[in-house]
């Protein structure tokens, strides 16, 4: 069955990829011409690479009509760290994903599983539900992710393209963007420098990304439909994982200056997925605890290092 | 000031281009090479067109880094009747205005008033408001017309760009698309055939095309950011209209074959805006009752016959 990635060389994708080709999946992914492929470089001759701009729908509409994936991961979007939260790409990822999802439509993809995030949500609840938390996103990108969402909900209805809508919570493991919070204290406290950090009192929902990858595939497998958390459900203080990771480098609390980065007033103090809609609809858990999921993170700075 | 529509040449658009001419305002059009004129003929000369494609921004975006509109009037939207409601055109119809936004955003417009809908707001409520109703639309027209205007409305956040969401109720008057209740139950009054309909008894909240314009020029003038209802808040029985329509054309209420149309179980009983926003907020009240707006609509057809 052919299966179509996009964002296969991002974080979440690069990983995907890697698990759907050890599967023997027939993969397609659409994939600049000038992009980056280091995260996918063990397994890129295993996949049809389709070289074309998803934000130019004519550069791979020939290529779809041929290949007719029959699903879609579709994971691509601006995610430059710091600038994607307010940055007006936003816009063409809104249309980027209408356009690519109507394409898929037109030419038979049978079930279409996108990324949406935790930042769809009003931040004002501290445990976000796709049943009763309002999507009242306070940044661009979250506006901009549910807007997408919401057209595309009410487009697949009168379409026999099944459509889910992945919303992830705070992804983390080898591979996440180095100025991201658990890459950049990981690497300070690897480097022997001092893991500079806010107050740390955040709570937030960590989800491991090999996790991410089987709750994507899971929610294709069971066919389960609309917004799902991908989150654990379970809370967990920043400070603590920073703790955690101090141990893990061989260094110890006294290396971590809290408080050293400042913390915006409106940041909101917890952030928690209801996850009960993917573990009923599909039976998934999270495959390791945080703390073995963390171990094999610094592992991998470490050899990356 | 240059000042820039499109969809001059739709129902609404026309009629406010012709009024922005008459006031000597320097008005721009984007318009497609092979858009009817019809609706503008009488004023055409005196607009300065852009011949471009919407969907395509490269082709019209070196025209509007010259001519910088101040002020922008966005009304183009995929309109066919009958078909909007559903129709695939509505993702592109959301592209079109975001990228539209970002272009105009970019060379400096200083307010951009562009159409929302009614259809946005949850039908469950009879009397909509920008303030308190949910925004849960039922088609995908008013789906995609909402997920438009909550990422302008994010996006403009950031900008010194004003933004305004002019949602209209029920526009009727010269001009009016063939199809739909008024023009063609006036048709067929005025050519003697009876005149078929639903059963009447829905209440809506019509207005008239030049109040519409005269709203949509007092926001502009006002500065009234948001989302604004553009409607009379009267609530009026769809029945009354139709006989008004009857008396009207000379002809009598035995002329009407109430329930001849068959609705749709899950038509709304009421749609009524709440109008305090725009009045508040501009002073603006429709200039004409709606017998005086009717009388002349009959006296346009009859013309136009």
């Amino acid at each position: 069955m052919p299966v179509l990635i996009t964002g296969i060389t991002g974080f979440i994708g690069s990983q995907l990829g890697r698990v759907l080709v050890a599967q023997g999946e027939e993969v397609y992914a659409i994939v600049r011409r000038d992009s980056s492929r280091r995260r996918i470089a063990d397994y890129a001759d295993r996949v049809r690479l389709i070289e074309a701009d998803l934000f130019q729908p004519a550069s791979y509409r020939p290529r779809l009509e041929e290949v007719r994936p029959e699903r879609a991961f579709h994971l691509a979007w601006f995610a430059e760290p710091g600038r994607f939260w307010t940055a007006v790409e936003n816009l063409a990822c809104v249309s980027m994903t209408l356009s690519l999802a109507q394409c898929l439509a037109e030419t038979g993809c049978r079930h279409l599983i996108a990324a949406g995030s935790c930042a769809e949500y009003s931040w004002q609840h501290g445990f976000l539900s796709e049943d009763f938390t309002p999507t009242e996103a306070s940044s661009l990108y979250g506006v901009a992710k549910n807007a997408a969402r919401q057209v595309l909900e009410a487009y697949t209805q009168s379409f026999p393209m099944a459509f889910s809508w992945a919303r992830f919570f705070f992804p983390f493991g080898p591979g996440e963007p180095e100025p991201r919070l658990i890459p950049s204290v990981t690497l300070q406290l690897l480097r022997g420098e001092r893991a500079r950090c806010s107050h740390g009192q955040q709570i937030r929902d960590f989800v491991y990304v090999e996790d991410c990858v089987t709750a994507l595939m899971a929610i294709a497998e069971h066919g389960l439909e609309g917004c799902v958390n991908i989150g654990t459900g379970a809370p967990t203080r920043i400070g603590s994982v920073v703790e955690s990771l101090a141990e893990l480098t061989g260094r110890s609390s006294r290396d971590i200056e809290f408080g050293a980065v400042p913390t915006d007033p409106d940041e909101p103090p917890m952030l928690v997925a209801d996850p009960r809609k993917l573990a009923r609809g599909t039976g998934w858990r999270p495959a390791r605890t945080l703390e073995a999921a963390l171990a094999e993170t610094v592992e991998w700075w470490r050899k990356a290092e």
